[in-house]
């Protein structure tokens, strides 16, 4: 994704209530951020955040975190954004994200991402076997995770990744607006995608021990 | 497949040495019908044969059996074979598998299964929980299954079903001719579809247990 640079994006992020500056003072007790005990559920790399915002909107008994690694991205994301009471955002690194939650999370979701198609650049993708590793230390009980792309390589990569990393199918796509799964909810992505007529892969995957 | 019914289907098959017309004797001898103790791989539904026949050219050292449960396409595949020491076929259904191997299959192949689309008949897909089970008995080590299709629903079908019973992915293309795959031989069905620019998937799993 080509970003524009936005002026104001450290005084967006800064005075955005939503925003948790300093995430790594949570670890462990998110829910007393949150004032409950409802399920805490991830988004990593929630880009213009769309999606989370939906999904907070839709469930108010499920919580929910949106992390993004580019400042000007998740400004832009949140500059008009509302008051929520199950929603929070942090500008952070998914490759530093044990340092901040432990055993708390209840489903991750990887929308779009990166798929750094280079080899050399494999580690960086978000369902290499170095990253999986890294969320299994921040799943509650049963790890879930729900993921959506139009890259053909990179879901390719990231069945083969997850199903040899232990995880299990629980629902898969080849062509996500034509199947019967009918609960999802577009990205800002998704919704350029479809009008193109392109095809999005999607596959949840679970992990019981 | 539609098929047109050939008169003298019966005639061919028996007349055929290399059909094997009692299989069940050679239940966990078949090394000695191949005179050898070389692999033995499989493929199950063999249709008109052209694969496993390119195969079994290709791989003197590999010994190949094809197993095509409609009496009619297997005599027309195999009405005008030209001798060979390393394949044989049967007229066979995948149901009754466990009577005719015990632990002496290296890899099976299944390409362009019948989908059996409808709920009612999943028992049928070839790579049903019930199937793979019956798999598992064939087997001399480690389990190995190819599988190529061009139908999306049998794909996420057997993707599911294949990795929820156990197996890891060894590969996995969703377009098999656009891929870094380049071993692949093509089924009589793939060259129709190809020349139609259909996609064509690809998975190859394992199980070492």
């Amino acid at each position: 994704m080509r970003i524009r640079n936005i002026k104001n994006k450290k005084e967006i992020l800064d005075n955005c209530s939503l925003v948790v500056k300093n995430p790594v003072e949570y670890k462990g007790k998110w829910n007393s951020l949150f004032n409950n005990n409802n399920p805490i559920d991830l988004e990593i790399g929630c880009g213009k955040c769309g999606f989370i915002k939906n999904l907070a909107l839709k469930n108010q008994n499920i919580n929910y975190i949106g992390i993004e690694r580019i400042d000007t991205v998740l400004a832009i994301g949140i500059r008009d954004v509302k008051e929520y009471n199950n929603l929070y955002f942090m500008n952070y690194d998914a490759n530093l994200i044990e340092n901040v939650f432990d055993k708390e999370i209840d489903k991750l979701y990887l929308n779009f991402s990166d798929p750094w198609p280079k080899e050399r650049h494999e580690k960086r993708r978000l369902t290499s076997s170095n990253l999986l590793e890294k969320y299994e230390k921040i799943f509650k009980n049963v790890k879930n995770i729900e993921l959506k792309t139009d890259n053909r390589e990179f879901f390719e990569y990231s069945v083969k990744s997850l199903v040899n990393n232990g995880y299990l199918i629980k629902r898969i796509s080849l062509d996500l607006h034509n199947s019967s799964i009918n609960d999802n909810i577009l990205t800002e992505y998704e919704e350029k995608f479809m009008k193109q007529g392109m095809k999005i892969y999607f596959i949840e995957v679970y992990k019981n021990e």
